[in-house]
């Protein structure tokens, strides 16, 4: 077996223990196990932002790897515990939505509750399942213990959402639906849509009261300072302002509409 | 022997390459080892926070775990550098009590001085012993260097007192020890110091001029936005506020007195 | 072979999914490397901080280690990617400049660029490449391929001009090239080359309008509050306020001029 790989999505930040906690819990259930971080800075409680981030990260990661996603405004409820495997990867998450891009993006899965007790803690913290549940729930499943093992299986598991752009005939209109660290703005479009729509005619692009009329290949084809419109790491079309923030430049956020359509 | 593990509590932050550093000097003595950031968050210089965030993380990690733990206004100076071990773990700081709740909680144990150069760099900075004398120390009993090597046995190492509640016939008044990433409030009560002070009656809790009649079992058993108490995954009383910051809701921090009377 | 390590520099931050896709690139691709975070938090694009950040980590790092360096403003561009080996170390990065310090500390050694489609992804982005070209790069090198397979030599690598002291007869302008957490002030001037202006005269160091009159051996050497000079981890000069920030107290920040002259 390969070395398994545990990955972290989590809103827990880093300033507590909480992180690290988890990651004591795994290491003592699955000692060889590779912990990443993904990401810790998911806005507080915030599903959508969580699943947005699972789907940019997932796919770069190797087969087999078991994600931890801890998002969980109902932690300690009678909301479900569950686990999943789809197209090769793990996923352990409270059920509220979060493993959403998993279910939509990846064929046939299954999904099982988190209910048999001999792979969670004996006690489980009502205010901590992330480290009682579902660390251990992902150490058992990188040791190789067979998804089924920890409980029955969900035929129903808890879907949200996920922002999409609003298609008519002559205009898109994309959300922003999250703002990255150097102040791009991360559009629910993708490349594919993009394409579909624009064809061979010229783009308009609207945001923030500004205009961009082409689609660049990236940051450095636009002169410093100057806002752009490029298709983005995840396939989607970001916008942004070479050497400088757009978010801060157009002063506009996640929730915010870019609109496109055909010029002639 | 399992992989070891090495678990790093600091305030140098993540800005600089501090951390990054020690990491680069662990590996180079133990390649194996399995490295985990607890946190580098601690509040500069504070022993107090370390040593909090040391008691609330270690009973997580295996057994055998080796926590480098620098909070250290005394570097360079002639303040003594330890390793313990206590209850299967291992422990590596300055001797300035950061390690208290290990001393205090873990039954009997042992505490050299590192003193055997050969476990230190053959220089020693005056201004980062975290890299050059507690990071190899750490990285060498990690690697099997059983502690009696790295020196002399240290009969009186440094305690602080930790913070603990004020115990009377008809009320206590506990302490905010930490304020977390969410603004709930950690205090120093523990569940079973509380169930024992509360029996079969009913409960009243003053925090911020605010009232709370009852132990919550978890965040959402409250409305959105009401205040409430509940045991939280330290097994200690916290302060928390359904989706929001009881720190920001009640205008209190770390220091602040929760007071618990028993009513009828 | 030991155990690989692949050591990670950049601007992402931590907020974002960035870092943790580049995690998984290289663990689909070298599985037992041990991943460290240098750190993420290089000044957005900046090269300088990210040049003087590596010649402060990379010492400290067993032999073979990889480094991966990205701050890129130029990303997408028609810059180069290269891959180097000096001093026993491998670096990946893009040719704008940030490996400066192990071209010029190290050395002779190799560099080429990164145009074997071999070893990077089979589709790159050009916002991100990062995780589809330096990633992959920095994690083949790790899995024990050699430089030269990844393209063809580099004669000419981009360099910058790192920060240097001003050295005169009768005094020394050193700069502030890196304010660190604590708020110590991290200066381009070596022991070694201030100890030679220095020699047995008394020394007095000007800096924000603050006199000091000796080079202390570290921080406690002095008063609570008080600002003094030692000699860092990084064996440069820096000036530091005990238990408080320098940068605060003196109101002074990167670039910043301290003047060293002998006094008698």
């Amino acid at each position: 077996m390969p070395r398994p790989v545990v990955a972290f999505l989590t809103d827990f930040g880093t300033f507590d223990v909480y992180v690290g906690a988890m990651k004591g819990v795994v290491l003592g259930i699955c000692p060889d196990a590779a912990l990443v971080d993904v990401t810790h800075d998911l806005a507080a409680q915030d599903i959508h932002h969580g699943a947005h981030a699972l789907a940019a990260a997932y796919p770069h990661f190797p087969s087999g790897t078991v994600f931890v996603v801890v998002v969980d405004p109902g932690v300690g409820s009678a909301r479900r515990g569950v686990a999943a495997e789809f197209g090769g990867y793990r996923f352990v998450a409270p059920d509220n939505g979060v493993l959403t891009p998993a279910f939509d993006e990846l064929g046939a899965g299954r999904v099982v509750a988190l209910e048999n007790p001999r792979y969670r803690r004996a006690v489980v913290s009502r205010t901590f399942e992330g480290r009682d549940r579902f660390a251990p729930a992902a150490a058992w499943l990188a040791k190789g213990v067979p998804l089924e093992a920890l409980g029955p299986a969900v035929v129903d598991p808890q879907r949200i959402t996920l922002s999409r752009p609003e298609i008519r005939d002559t205009s898109i209109d994309a959300h922003v639906i999250h703002v990255d660290r150097f102040g791009n703005l991360i559009t629910d479009l993708s490349a594919t849509v993009l394409q579909r729509f624009v064809g061979s005619d010229r783009v308009r692009i609207e945001v923030g009261g500004t205009s961009i009329d082409r689609i660049s290949g990236t940051y450095s084809d636009v002169a410093a300072g100057d806002i752009c419109a490029v298709i983005g790491s995840t396939d989607a079309m970001e916008i942004a302002c070479r050497d400088g923030s757009a978010a801060s430049r157009l002063g506009v956020g996640r929730g915010a509409i870019v609109s496109i359509r055909r010029s002639v």
